[in-house]
């Protein structure tokens, strides 16, 4: 079958290069004789390719010389656990924004080693934007403010990043990270799990201030302490090679893009294609409020579940796949990620507007 | 350049086989129009092939109903941690046979979290044996004992069991999972990264009695709980899904051979090629001792580290590589696991009786 434009929430889309590089490399990675699966970690091939995926993730980021780069497993899930039992280093307490499930479960697991302060939420109105801050709402006492920069399932983003003063900021941008020129230096710690815009699930990206390692709670799982990584850049134990040489491949497809501010540029016209749809339209409803509508989860419901199933189904038959709205939201969600091309959205866009002409 | 005879003690030698499937199906998963690696973790696909990844494991391994098996990241190190963490549910205590380095770590991360007693150790021949135990050695108040059936850095393999009565036995299977026939139903807890026999590193498997489940000390991270990923079929989170997807391909493969005893069968065979070489010879010193030796790791020194050195160069000649021993050891170690060919063994028994003629 002819490849697919696939809208998947995660993991979902990478560049086509990215995956024919890995197909060429797949029994010979240059001159090795074998698969960068088959390499001993500690080989020189493998060493050099770990290094260069740092570098270029450095490159592309902006990432300031005191900051450390953490190739890790383990997914999101894991750092929520992860981040209280290292952060949590003088008043085990943390100040959360909720604006999702996963903001929720990030708070669930750090209430269970500290304290922790719902700051805001949009819990009211089941997520669909990102709450607004007035004046400093923030504990002094706090460990760490937390945040996810892109929610997923509801489709909505930070457009600015709050204020935290002295007290380190913290981002799940697992959704959106290399989507849009963030400044490093604005956080303490940036997480985020590689299967959306870096590459295959398993791998999982912590960017951390130096100053927040080494000062883990005594209880902390050798494997879960930053510490245990950040010594022995990320090879205290095996790392998930084939993920890391995958990483590494994007990466390089983003710097021959232009960079992070080319990739933003272009997510900014892919998604805006998409909200001038159904900003004009009388069929479809987004369900993210406008200032905080996501770069990369375009969310929007139709008046029946007979039409949403109709168009999900017409637009499978088009090569526009995985295009259903996650429970909680319901309807249907274009997950444009940085490997959607901007055919894919052109072409979905058209068929969204097409689909309405025909079904109203 | 052609493939070489890897023999890396891991990650190490896939299947060819294995390899030209994943290369196959690297931009359409059977007409998906899309990799593996974009494919969201809920989707059919991959629900297919997660469960069959799971029915052929359990085929090949005879795995009983009253078993669970997890698909897991982190590495054996994480299991070092998780072990104590979910067994720990009555005395607090485990019983260690400490057989290398790997088991030492084991054993050093379980006494975070209670006590450990050490049954037997090798250490002081530098585990160039496994200890035979009398009488009964085990605690009766042990929540489990521990060992490492197969220690890659110094060449050694438990022959046989420990009888542990009532007591679970766990044991750290990461170099010789389906490399012979195990009896599942004589453990508690069988855990193996992939990266020997199974797949790209990544991926742990823990195959664990379902009594074992649920018991997890209160702080223990939620994804360090097995009842956790128990209860979700191993997707409560994104799990490492083209490692899951690689190790499914290994698993057919395994099946295709002949399953685990034709396995063992011919990995006796590599073995003892290996072995009869240095049993006759007046170069070559087997470092473990003959009824500890290991089927999947042949650890070797010559008289100097200049003849090392050389031996080295010259095979490497011969796309013989990976051979140089742990710095634990010395010498040369030829990890042949289940996908190193039977020709890839022969050549380096003759490369190596060929050397010894030609330095003597």
């Amino acid at each position: 079958m002819a490849r697919v434009f696939n809208f998947s929430a995660g993991p979902s889309m990478l560049p086509e290069t990215v995956l024919r590089k890995a197909q060429e490399e797949m029994l010979d990675y240059q001159g090795t004789g074998m698969s960068v699966m088959e390499m001993s970690h500690r080989s020189s091939a493998f060493s050099k390719i770990i290094e260069e995926a740092e570098l270029l993730l450095r490159d592309i980021m902006g990432i300031p010389d005191n900051f450390k780069v953490l190739f890790l497993q383990g997914g999101a899930s894991t750092q929520f656990a992860m981040i209280p039992l290292n952060l949590f280093q003088k008043h085990k307490k943390a100040d959360f924004i909720i604006t999702g499930s996963w903001s929720k479960k990030a708070a669930a697991e750090a209430r269970r080693y500290g304290d922790v302060n719902i700051v805001a939420s949009s819990e009211d109105r089941n997520f669909s934007y990102i709450p607004k801050l007035s004046g400093n709402p923030f504990s002094r006492d706090a460990d760490y403010v937390h945040i996810t920069t892109n929610n997923t399932i509801y489709g909505t983003r930070f457009p600015g990043l709050p204020q935290t003063g002295d007290v380190p900021l913290v981002a799940d941008m697992s959704s959106n990270i290399l989507s849009e020129v963030y400044d490093v230096s604005r956080f303490g710690l940036i997480y985020a799990g590689a299967q959306k815009n870096i590459g295959p699930a398993g791998l999982t990206i912590v960017i951390l201030h130096k100053d927040l390692i080494g000062n883990a709670l005594d209880m902390t799982p050798t494997m879960l302490n930053y510490k245990t990584h950040a010594d022995k850049d990320s090879l205290f134990n095996t790392p998930p090679c084939y993920c890391v040489y995958t990483a590494k491949l994007t990466f390089t497809w983003i710097k021959e893009q232009g960079g992070v501010a080319a990739i933003e540029k272009r997510n900014r016209e892919k998604a805006g294609m998409l909200y001038d749809v159904l900003d004009n339209s009388k069929l479809y409803a987004g369900t993210a409020e406008q200032p905080s509508r996501s770069l990369m989860n375009v969310t929007f419901t139709l008046p029946t579940e007979e039409l949403t199933a109709k168009c999900l189904q017409e637009a499978g038959k088009e090569g526009l796949v995985t295009l259903k709205g996650h429970r909680s939201v319901g309807g249907m969600r274009a997950s444009i990620y940085n490997a959607m091309p901007v055919e894919g959205v052109q072409k979905l866009a058209q068929f969204l507007k097409r689909f309405e002409s025909e079904n109203s």
